[in-house]
């Protein structure tokens, strides 16, 4: 018997709840679920004798008794949580799973958690997670090939001269509704405030660039997948750091950009133009003002013009966009419904407001969509495109896509550690071959599949 | 005899020594001047009995002695200083004049202040200084001629409709020989990051405005001053603040900017909008990039234009816009000269370049503009606007607008106080018609003087 602890059982840990379940009794696994509200796990495990279920809210040693009663750990806490968890799981020397960045602190238990022969593998979800295996393995396909070209001096790694990846969590076609073909399917405070806090950094054709927030969302790239058509992506703050991670020293494009529907960066421009997005101050009573004395905060006082009229002079609108204006009107941001949110912040009050349109119907399904973008020379010195993608869309309510793609690789990989099918020691990320290929194989059986395309 | 201590004798205090100087030998004055460099105020003093310097970098319990042995203490340090100055001012009950803001730890002091029947004199330079003079002056006078008009329960002092206050450090008239028809006559890295940090706060016709960074030099109002021509202002990050240091609750518009020549701030807008202002990342390699790759980070990668192409495609520039185009190619942002400053933020590459254009001539002169527009309603119960202006220009190179616009309040300050002439006691700032009409009138002697303009 495997002891299999899981703390936290959020909304996105359903699908990772299904696998457990799915391979309790083959693998013999005893299964831990502890958290703080336990309702959205039981309804998704319903009877099993291989489940327990442990309530966080009661006991504060808990979480350490369980930790030191199991075999291995996945969190499906906060982030900042952690740095404890890890401790516990050095003390009691148990693996670690997660699905968050390793943070400054993790990475500086590298040599403890080597010592004791453990596995912490990190970034296992979606992105960071799927990203990593799915990108890796054609660097890693792509590196070999230069290995048995270029004479020995030359194995520099040089054969891929740009890498591009994009991630997006959208909303399925089916259920694409709206104007902005957008509804919140994460974290709607993180969607308001995206981009903000510096500028974004990447490299292009060898030289870094820069754009600073007001011009972010102006600065697209615009994406089509077969079968799904359009989409756009704006520069994630840090691109950088990923030529270190993949080994591509030397690359003359790194770049990493969020997707969305092709026209939303356009409109939401608008909102970061004004200062809509600012998250810095508060509004002093802001709960009765109504949206439109919200939006007319941050435009040019005119005595005669109306708020439209303010905003097409000030933000230079034609006259008849009428793409920007179905979008704008559909928001409610004209309307003279009252805020009732007290002292907040203008993001806090564009959140707000936003929810009432962009909230996920009960049968909405969500959509993952996927990206990366390779330029490499090949054999014959000649510049190549490659691309490979994946789009994943949510089966029901609570099996999202986001769920699958997060939960999927966190399961497959508790799995590896307990069968032993990881040889790696230390803090890691799932960047390797003996971790991604396996990963990769698995994940299609439950329908997580890239797509590669040459473009000739 | 009276003891004078000045704390701080750089560049700015120059008409401050010489009104010391002037008035020492009548007043029977002792001045001692402290500083960690001492060069410059002998310059300007040359030979006193009355004078005596002191050096700080010798001795660090220096500072406490002089207080200790003085009747009056002037800290013309940095503001970061004044908190332990304050400190052993109340310690050895001493009186305390500065030009800075009034910090939140020096506002928790009244009590003590009060009870050793101390000035704390603060804000008694240009800006902060000479505004709180000349607006309280026609403050105090319009809300007197409201008080003569109104019956007993309308005494709400609304007769003030709107107050809208400007002051710019600008290059002199005739030395204004450049296509920004600016010069730094003050600290650079200032008005570099000018306007950063949280959107720009007003009041306009009773509503609350807001203007993020990314708009603040697109959002001006434009001033013309008899004699001078025409300036612009951009708002100030903080308006709302005077309302209730000028007593200005129930007034509908409430504006503080900054001045420019006409034309600058949509120049000065093209780094803003590039990110070149941003001061919160470094560049690597800065010191070996030129100055035309360093604007080329900031610009959308395109293998065919140029960097002035693209600069022009990306900000949306007209070919022919040559009044941009002629401050943009003066700043020498388009050379192949090497930046030569090691991993340097955009804000500080961006100082270093302008410096080389905007650096004072030995003979160049600088100037100070102030401007305050009122709207009242009069007697009649008719809207009036009244403007009040204030221009000074630098005498010769030590002899700056800012020296003698700094200098001057302070000194004539410390000599009331040493006179006997403020009855308040506490942290105070000159908002008082005891200490801004004497003010106002000796600054009058050193050709300071207000014009006012009633607007028909």
């Amino acid at each position: 018997m495997k002891n299999i602890v899981l703390l936290g059982a959020g909304r996105s840990s359903s699908v990772l709840l299904d696998y457990l379940k799915e391979h309790a009794d083959e693998m013999q696994w005893k299964i831990s679920v502890a958290d703080v509200s336990l309702n959205h796990a039981k309804e998704i495990v319903k009877e099993h004798r291989s489940f327990s279920f442990h309530d966080l809210s009661k006991d504060v040693s808990l979480k350490e008794k369980l930790i030191a009663e199991s075999d291995i750990v996945i969190s499906m806490l906060p982030a900042n949580c952690h740095f404890e968890i890890a401790r516990f799981c050095i003390t009691h020397k148990k693996h670690l799973v997660t699905a968050s960045y390793v943070s400054k602190e993790m990475k500086e238990m590298e040599e403890e958690v080597k010592k004791h022969q453990l596995i912490f593998m990190n970034e296992c979800g979606l992105d960071p997670g799927i990203d990593h295996l799915s990108a890796m393995q054609i660097i890693d396909e792509l590196h070999a090939v230069s290995y048995t070209h270029l004479r020995a001096h030359e194995t520099g790694r040089k054969n891929i001269h740009g890498f591009e990846s994009f991630c997006g969590g959208l909303v399925a076609p089916s259920c694409d509704d709206n104007p902005w073909r957008y509804k919140f399917t994460w974290n709607p405070r993180n969607v308001v405030i995206a981009g903000q806090g510096g500028a974004a950094k990447f490299l292009q054709e060898g030289t870094y660039k820069y754009i600073p927030y007001h011009k972010l969302f102006r600065r697209t790239e615009v994406i089509d997948i077969e079968g799904y058509g359009k989409f756009e992506g704006y520069a994630n703050r840090d691109s950088l750091s990923y030529i270190d991670i993949y080994g591509l020293q030397g690359i003359k494009t790194m770049f990493r950009g969020t997707l969305r529907r092709l026209g939303f960066c356009r409109a939401w421009d608008l909102f970061v133009q004004l200062g809509m997005t600012d998250d810095s101050y508060t509004i002093p009573d802001s709960d009765k003002m109504t949206h439109r004395q919200f939006i007319n905060l941050f435009l040019a006082y005119n005595r005669h013009d109306s708020v439209e009229l303010k905003l097409k002079h000030y933000l230079k609108l034609e006259q008849d966009d009428v793409d920007i204006w179905e979008k704008l009107e559909y928001t409610g941001i004209f309307s003279s419904e009252k805020i009732g949110l007290k002292n907040a912040t203008p993001a806090q009050i564009l959140q707000h407001i936003l929810e009432k349109k962009w909230k996920l119907k009960e049968h909405d399904k969500d959509m993952i969509v996927m990206f990366h973008k390779f330029h490499y020379v090949d054999t014959q010195n000649k510049m190549n495109e490659l691309h490979s993608y994946l789009v994943v869309e949510g089966s029901e309510q609570h099996r999202t896509a986001m769920a699958k793609t997060v939960g999927l690789p966190i399961g497959i990989v508790t799995k590896m550690i307990l069968e032993g099918a990881i040889q790696q020691r230390g803090v890691l990320v799932p960047v390797h071959q003996e971790v991604y290929l396996p990963l990769l194989n698995e994940l299609k059986n439950y329908g997580i599949n890239f797509t590669e395309k040459k473009i000739i």
